[in-house]
């Protein structure tokens, strides 16, 4: 299994709640790059964010669904709570420094502005836990999760900093098959339609003539022809449900371009 | 007028397109300082990005006009083009560190992967050309625009440097009141749904059934109460058109949560 980001990475701690502790899990530097591992035959699955309750869609996720052929066969959602962390010993008075992920960072702004220390940008949460203990950075602190502090032996200098606590993340399971119906499934697909009024609404109303529940809709901006969109939608139901691939029937012959991205079974909701 | 970033930023680069090259302008570190001080006596407007063509929607921007007073008045498309800029003498070969925003880092990587250089993250595009005129930073290089260039008298060692030549940024122009009807408008809008199959679809129809055409539509985590959405909705016309005051009247008796966060000429599609 991969995942993005650095040993101890909020997607490894997603890893691990879907798959168990036991799962082998191998860093990618990219979201890109773990598609790609998910892709070959090194690894069976990849685990991705793919929305923050608070800063919204991760775009590159997006961007990899719609040209990878894997399949989303899971979700998982975590609740992030941002620790401070530095080398043991380290007084929230001595730190001079903090490094973390700039999102890391915005999301306990209230918390930092009252630290007479400077801000770092990084690439990564738990990255800039594992270079204060490589370097044996004194007087820095790393914003990461509790599980980096663990696994880099650094000090929770203080837990929950972050200035909202509902701050939850969605993870998705990226691999090379489709999940099996469950009964209590959610299917993602991608499509575009014609520019013209009521588009959207024709296509939306083969998902609701149905009684089918959409969870999430959002269109993102076409590569290569900008302001033009792909509209990415989550509903209910498993494609392999006589309603759902009736529904799916009828969108593609009225639509330009469908792509079911999977169907896997739903996280419960925290 | 009041912009996020330094000077030479790219929003600052969409306000002289917008107000012309005479405008006042002053820098705001965030987003949220852009809405207060156009909130404040002290400018008229704010102008903030909204959208990028590769990166999708800023988060903050959306955020702030769920609950900021100001209306959305104006609209602007600007191409990004980045250019690679560092002190004057400064030879590509020399360049052994670049600086920028981690998302202009993203965005120019294979230009980036054929140079011998260590890849930093920073808080801003236009702040790291500052910094390497500030501080006489030599075999450093930072990702800008050509208008930092100028702004700081830094030499262009290459440019067009991004991976994807189709990178536009959309941005918005945020003030205390409406702008009038130009006959080529745009209303973009907020609004909240019972959770229940078919009720966005029903909202949609009050567009639809009025040949109203939708131009961008994204459903967001509302903040508090994650896994529930406000929908962000943008359409062609002015709410002060019959057709769309009729139409915004019908969405309120069947919505939850309406609120219309401005209408204002449409911008050339580039």
């Amino acid at each position: 299994m991969s995942f993005q980001g650095e040993h101890g990475a909020y997607s490894e701690q997603a890893a691990c709640l879907f798959f168990g502790d036991s799962i082998q899990t191998q860093p990618c530097a990219t979201i890109k790059g773990v598609f790609g591992t998910a892709e070959g035959e090194s690894v069976d699955f990849g685990v991705v964010p793919v929305e923050n309750s608070l800063e919204g869609t991760v775009s590159q996720t997006y961007d990899m669904l719609l040209q990878s052929p894997l399949k989303i066969s899971g979700e998982i959602k975590v609740r992030i709570t941002h620790c401070l962390l530095a080398l043991p010993g380290t007084k929230l008075g001595h730190i001079r420094k903090v490094i973390s992920h700039p999102q890391a960072l915005a999301q306990c702004s209230k918390f930092l502005d009252g630290l007479n220390a400077t801000i770092e940008p990084a690439y990564d949460t738990a990255g800039s836990a594992k270079l204060i203990r490589e370097k044996t950075l004194r007087d820095v602190a790393a914003i990461a999760s509790e599980g980096a502090a663990s696994l880099y032996t650094l000090h929770i200098v203080r837990r929950s900093i972050e200035d909202d606590p509902e701050n939850y993340t969605r993870f998705i399971v990226v691999g090379k098959n489709d999940a099996r119906p469950t009964g209590k499934d959610k299917t993602s697909i991608v499509f575009t339609t014609k520019h013209t009024a009521g588009s959207l609404h024709k296509a939306l109303g083969e998902l609701a003539v149905r009684g089918i529940n959409l969870t999430k809709i959002e269109s993102r901006p076409i590569r290569g022809t900008p302001w033009e969109y792909n509209f990415f939608v989550d509903f209910e139901g498993h494609c392999m449900d006589q309603i759902c691939s009736d529904a799916l029937r009828a969108l593609e012959s009225s639509s330009t371009f469908v792509k079911v991205l999977g169907s896997y079974p739903r996280a419960n909701t925290t």
